[in-house]
């Protein structure tokens, strides 16, 4: 069972009023869930700070189906890596554009790395590397 | 068919040469690709800047399983946003933690919505909204 | 005289812990600062995505001082722009290489404008906006 | 006397118009120079992700000038850290608000820092480090 803790936040009363609005806008139920959630990010941001922690990403790439060479490096990329790469999912955008997003779980250096590679292929439009966690290490 | 253009880069020779280093560790073929990424990159963020284009984006959140709340939010969500929302993966991290990436389609504005909605549902341990392109306006 | 509120946060005891860890790596010397930096934070970056809202933004340019070109769209900026840049700090980084830092006031808009006008002058090596906030909002 | 290079760029002619109009509204005088840029800023981010390499970076805070614990830490800062911090500008923004810009040089490790130290400390309403460049490995 998790042990819940509390602590106080003391906090100018016009601040609190204008974070009000904006966790209302944003959608949060309440202030702790708006407060865990800016904390979450800023351990995100560090857990990919030093490249050896496992975690893991998603790589979003926008690319011409008709592209033979990325058929090549995606499929190259899941043999290889393929301990890295626990999923994918393609979305048919239009007649000529796909969608593929790949999750990846590993060292974030390594992670990098088969981003990098794969947003350079020849026929990828636009690629991005989303960084976010296994999720093991927050509550 | 896509008709070519081609236009000469004057460069310094020592930046030409980091230029090189950077591209190779990235895995680029040719420096126009590499230049070509960079420029396409430079037109998605341009794409959204403005509210109202039509534009693609992937939403990926992990969060512990047990939490109904946000399976009650993701129904939600598919109803009320069914045709923004065109896709979607779900990956199973380990025994508690979840992985889903939505593919959505739509304004900018009603994509972050979509997304600000998602991430601020209790139980999302990490959330975040990764700007792409429909592909139809980069060749 | 400022009134202040206070409020609690509801959070699991290893998330806490984590969470100060990384305050403590980073200085802050109590939980409500650095919560209270995490939302002024927010605020900011909010206040930036209308354009119309007056604001406070720095440009950092590092260039050669040997280049006449930006000289005159410097001089020609602090001319056009005079009531928008308010102060301005030159730093000689060695024998060829200066730094500059203009504090921009305005509608944030106009800012990005004077940002990439001077960015895209040739001569400058590398440079960035930097948001930042006229503080008249957040306490 | 650098030497200047020349490479060509195979672009298709609907993507090179598309980037004309984002080069003019940038104010870019010439294609080369924007690719120049696009590709310094590219190396100015590898360069700050090794902790180790010399670099510059400005750290802009605001803050209430009643502060007195941030004049101390200020003070503090610019002596233990007075062959890091080069130069410093500051600005009045109303009756009550300042903005402070430091430029530091050093390893990218330390630049981080102290800028974590300063933007952490009670006072200072909104804090940033921007990474920029010595300048000297960029032509």
């Amino acid at each position: 069972m998790a042990e819940i803790a509390r602590f106080g936040v003391s906090i100018d009363n016009q601040l609190v009023k204008k974070f009000d609005a904006l966790i209302a806008r944003k959608g949060y139920a309440t202030r702790s869930e708006a407060v865990r959630d800016m904390i979450r990010e800023a351990l995100v941001e560090q857990e990919w700070e030093s490249g050896d922690r496992e975690t893991v990403g998603t790589i979003t790439i926008v690319y011409n189906h008709h592209t033979r060479e990325l058929d090549h490096a995606l499929t190259d990329m899941q043999h290889k890596s393929f301990n890295q790469i626990i999923s994918a999912l393609h979305v048919h955008l239009d007649a000529h554009n796909c969608l593929e997003v790949l999750v990846v779980k590993g060292k974030s250096r390594d992670i990098r790395k088969i981003a990098d590679r794969l947003i350079g292929t020849k026929g990828v439009k636009h690629g991005k590397l989303t960084m976010t966690t296994t999720g093991k290490e927050l509550v």
